[in-house]
């Protein structure tokens, strides 16, 4: 029998043996929406550098604005025009306006724009304001946006696109972001062949491979699929020990069942450190972790449902706190549309599909995949209560 | 002037606009994740083909073991063991049982599974049962996960983790899916330099082209920069027709204000279609969209943050419709920290930061970008209202 921990507990203990890696490689920007900042990015300067409009329209000083009316406009000498583009060359007395295009330079003196719209050229360089203007009016200021030394966005930050936005305002065109976090994962088990294979007598297609590599690329990491290792100790342990050298987070799936062909947890504990093995939790009782060298290592269960379900609780989180970041858990609120018991004793997650606002649990016998992909996450039910009745309000985490 | 519509109707002429794409290739089951099915994946075969056991134990007739207990156990003759990965040859008879590893095939006769841990091995070939086990307890029947021409993920439907074991399970090794959405993005504005350059003169670094690019390979389309083109209409009309032919989203930014420098509608115009040129919106007036032959053009303001809300409001909608998907808005409840006036007749996008349960707006000319960076998401204000008091409750679209 397995000394099994709480879920939760698992949970510490594998983000306690999350490394934060040092890895960190240049990117040039426009490759790095979605990666995380490996250091602070600063703005070296003014942004922006000048006061500039943010209309077309004529810079004045407001001063000369106030009280302007299309029946009594003010008339001011247009003493030049900036060009989009150009820097201004000359600076604006009161009395004065200077055409500027949207992005122009204010001339010295200016503090407001007037729309192109809110005036009237009159011709001989007078120009007719039919509207006040206060004031900063559709002005962006000299370091509005950022001033030179500000951090724009700290270490640590996932970019989003409108960082990339900030940071090419800024003048970077590389920046220096977290490595991608190498995922290598085996599947083991005699029974398992290709999923582009014939199964023949009891072997049956290996699912685990594919749908785990698949849910680490979709969570951001290079994940790679390193094959199907046979139910040999001394095989799982050179594969084991190979490829826990090329990644961050090594994945295995099936192989750690309390049965006669169980070996993961006995590898790992000659070529490293085991931090549990079993966790009271239906579906996933028979997951293990722990770590070769800074490695980190997951056992999930062979059943693709109980692996499914361990890989969103406890490695989904592992794979946002080895990029140093918190994972968000998804959830709503529904009630559910049948009573669900559970009186063994273990934690148990049932995963459910979404009507309305209704959770509805799918029969999810744990050596099932197809009822899995159907469902649209899971709801937690206590080691301590006897299972939720029917219309019991419940979490739903979303897968 | 512009003669300008509402955001909702603008969004809704950009979905119409939006041609369901029949670009499809096939690709690896491993690089499927997050890809759209471009056809039923159906099962070609039960799954699994035969039934079988999810627990290491012995498979029994589960009227052999009524009443069973620790101190009263039934003894069962061992008919045999089916190795793991092997098929059952034999099979069993009342008063019989045969060991099975968990997925070996249970015997013709057997109906449950006695776990290891509920029996006990006597010698001489005999197997004491203390404890009752019911008719398909810890059995997977055949077909149970799915039946032979069962349609398991229906074409459109974007492939999840889960997806990709359920097809890894039934055979599956490449699959049909929509081609990626190609986008092709365009700066244009004389004033504008690459963000690797030193601004000269009032030159400013493009920043919408990055941000652009970024935010639609976020949203898994394959997007290229294809660089900034002067406010030249000959230019722009050549960059235009060239590059609408290499995607199915063209999507220009700045060029399309009412300015003396217009010239992105009047290029749409004499290459396509115009759908519409001004949104009642603030900030985004000046966005327009229209197709040229089969490729959705959208134009958007030369301004970050005006740029980034309509690319939100619009083109994530319409990216997620060229994938034949709907997108889900995320949103958030929260009161507002300060009151927000809006008398001008158009909609406003207020950017808000979200801080516990209230939303913040954030000073957000539409020029900024280093603001825009920081900000949730944001709120809309209607046009017939006179703006939102401090503490009302609002929806935060989340960025």
């Amino acid at each position: 029998m397995l000394k099994v921990i709480s879920l939760d507990a698992a949970l510490d203990l594998v983000l306690a043996g999350v490394k934060t890696w040092a890895r960190v490689q240049s990117v040039p920007l426009g490759c790095a929406g979605g990666r995380v900042l490996a250091q602070d990015a600063v703005a070296g300067e003014d942004l922006p550098a000048f006061s500039r409009s943010m209309v077309d329209g004529y810079a004045v000083l407001a001063s000369d604005t106030f009280g302007a009316s299309a029946a009594q406009p003010p008339l001011l000498r247009l003493a030049g025009e900036v060009k989009m583009g150009e820097r201004a060359a000359f600076s604006l007395s009161p009395g004065e306006c200077a055409a500027v295009w949207t992005g122009g330079e204010l001339p010295q003196g200016a503090d407001a724009m007037v729309m192109l719209e809110d005036a009237e050229a009159l011709g001989g360089g007078w120009i007719a304001i039919e509207s006040p203007s206060a004031p900063g009016r559709n002005i962006v200021f000299r370091g509005d946006d950022a001033k030179a030394g500000e951090t724009v966005a700290p270490a640590g930050k996932r970019l989003s696109a409108r960082d990339i936005g900030a940071l090419a305002a800024l003048g970077y065109s590389e920046v220096s972001v977290l490595s991608e976090t190498r995922v290598c994962v085996l599947s083991t088990g005699d029974e398992l062949i290709d999923c582009a294979e014939a199964p023949a007598g009891a072997q049956i297609r290996d699912c685990n491979g594919p749908m785990l590599t698949a849910a680490c690329g979709l969570a951001g990491a290079k994940a790679s699929f390193c094959g199907r290792v046979p139910d040999d100790e001394d095989t799982l342990l050179g594969a084991m020990r190979r490829h826990a050298a090329e990644c961050e987070l090594l994945l295995l799936s099936g192989g750690s069942s309390a049965g006669a062909k169980d070996a993961a947890a006995r590898c790992l504990d000659r070529l490293g450190e085991v931090f549990f093995h079993g966790i009271a939790v239906k579906p996933g009782k028979p997951t293990l972790a722990g770590r070769i060298g800074e490695t980190l290592v997951v056992g999930l269960p062979g059943h693709p449902a109980a692996a499914y379900m361990m890989f969103h609780a406890l490695v989904y989180p592992a794979l946002a706190a080895l990029q140093g970041q918190k994972l968000q858990e998804h959830k709503v609120s529904a009630r559910l549309s049948t009573a669900a018991p559970s009186n063994h004793g273990r934690e148990e997650l049932v995963a459910v599909r979404l009507e309305g606002d209704r959770a509805v649990p799918i029969a999810a016998k744990s050596g099932l995949v197809v009822p899995l992909a159907r469902a649209d996450g899971y709801v937690r039910i206590p080691r301590d209560t006897e299972g939720l009745m029917k219309d019991a309000l419940v979490d739903v985490i979303l897968f």
